[in-house]
């Protein structure tokens, strides 16, 4: 089969790869219906991240189950299906407490790679959520957001306690704060702030549900959602960038008894604790537990109630994938959706 | 009247202070009943804080009104009550929202120096809780401590989601600590890890409601506390020392998804935000707003359903403050309760 490589930083090439098996009783084999380019393949394509050896990539993914091992009895082969980045038991005592992403028996699909034609699914009973009936294309372009970006959106405007009568303000504007802003609105909050200064984004945010835009960044940032809060800050702030300066940000434009709900993968991030106890706000956040979320995004998707799916502002083939992680890094894209 | 100044590191000396007066409407002068010196009363006499000019010292109180201004109407002369270490007005919105140790008006009371005879208490309406009838001498060490250690153990036990079928650890074996081992038993946690090296603390950390006590420290205490627990972690980790060790500890010790409450006085910490992000944890703490529990905790007290009073190991006259700083120094006290 197809599938992509990264051999070095910006030298990622789609090669010939072994078709995956069922190798554990508890495997599953999809055929990939649609995968994408996450904005964390972009730490090691800038060389941010280590690239040591060729490594396969992607880990999102919707897909049609080929194959099942022996012990799987939860999908059937032709389901359509959806996953996320982690595999997960979901039987294990954290994944009972809703933390699927930090499962005992976890397997990062990243090192799998989805960005593929075909792919092993370890943990398919606890890792895998049938989607009822036949998605069309705009669906399946939402079903895939639900594997990551919308799922690790949704946890954070739920960290952030994002809810009816409450203010909240999205630091980053790419596919996981803006799918912040369609969770914080189906949470019903009252006021959703996005922090961003490109048109095209701020367009998309709007139209998800941001009734506010603030184009400063830091401390100008910061004042501006003050400003906009009585002075008090945001009631919940939503971090999806991973820097020192998002991080504080964010935790500088809560207020006090307030909750941060952070999901950007911590880059060189050193929290400062004196700042952090004076600041009394709550902070929970990491890679998502999406796994939980699953079945209530699809339901959401094939209902039509949202439409995330509206963050692919780019269609590649699978065997255009450099082009895709090129327009990403360059910003012309959001977020690129590969068709195998 | 008398009253304590630290005029540097190490140099406390009971000395003659003006006597306070009514200077805004909303405030109220009370005789101090019993003050008390504070684990973070430490960080200046050690120079770990600096000491710029001669400063009163204590910001935990119980006492009786002995004036009001012209706006108090809530507490009358010849009330006992009991206030806590910020003044708040306890109108704001994130007061109501039960961060009134952030309130938009707070003053904090170690500005104003409770080690002393007498005391002027701002926003008296919204600071000081009224106890009903008049308390023993044993009752009025137990709301001393709700003042500030019970409340703070008690609001880092709420931070720390400690409840029914939890496993709570505590790391720190001060007032604090072992107040916060009080909390998680009465919010009904299943079994309470108490991490101590001392006998004496060790003994009233069980008498407290600790199901188990655990000598290891930084990387050998985590390795504990996963032992105790399945190899997950803690449920709830309270943290009431400041260091970045007992941080990480805290940290380290908790399941993905659990909760850290922290509130020991954060001092050179840093934290590292890649190992936090990978943790999975709920972090939430600062300066407690002990005012949002004091009704509870003098309702407890006033039952005697809890004893709080019992950290007190040292009583001394107000004279004899240094003697009380140098026993909290040398460990020879783990809390002094001083009579004006």
């Amino acid at each position: 089969m197809r599938g992509v490589i990264m051999h070095a930083p910006r030298d990622v090439r789609v090669e010939d790869r072994d078709d995956p098996t069922i190798e554990q009783p508890t495997d599953a084999v999809i055929r990939v219906s649609a995968a994408c380019i996450c904005g964390s393949d972009l730490w090691p394509y800038r060389g941010d991240d280590p690239v040591r050896r060729p490594q396969p990539m992607g880990h999102e993914y919707v897909g049609v189950v080929e194959a099942i091992g022996d012990d799987v009895s939860e999908v059937s082969v032709g389901d359509f299906v959806v996953g996320s980045f982690f595999a997960s038991d979901n039987t294990c005592e954290i994944c009972r407490d809703g933390y699927q992403s930090h499962c005992v028996n976890r397997v990062p699909m990243g090192a799998l790679g989805t960005q593929a034609e075909r792919l092993r699914v370890p943990l398919a009973d606890g890792t895998l959520v049938v989607v009822p009936g036949s998605p069309t294309e705009s669906q399946i372009r939402s079903l895939l957001a639900a594997s990551d970006v919308l799922g690790t959106g949704w946890f954070a405007a739920v960290a952030a306690h994002a809810g009816p009568g409450k203010t909240v303000a999205v630091v980053g504007d790419g596919a996981v704060g803006l799918l912040g802003v369609v969770a914080a609105r189906q949470l019903g909050a009252e006021r959703i702030i996005a922090m961003s200064r490109h048109a095209d984004r701020q367009q998309l945010a709007r139209r998800f549900g941001a009734t506010d835009i603030v184009e400063e960044r830091g401390a100008d940032g910061v004042a501006r959602i003050k400003e906009l809060t009585d002075g008090l800050g945001a009631h919940s702030v939503i971090e999806a960038v991973g820097t020192q300066e998002s991080m504080m940000q964010a935790i500088r434009s809560t207020r006090p008894g307030g909750h941060v709900g952070y999901v950007g993968v911590s880059h060189d991030v050193e929290l400062p604790g004196g700042e952090l106890f004076g600041s009394g706000v709550h902070l929970h956040g990491g890679p998502a537990p999406v796994r939980q979320y699953l079945p209530e995004l699809i339901e959401l998707i094939m209902a039509g109630t949202i439409d995330p799916g509206a963050v692919f502002d780019l269609v590649l083939p699978l065997e255009d994938a450099a082009e895709g992680y090129r327009a990403m890094d360059e910003r012309r894209a959001t977020k690129v959706l590969l068709t195998p």
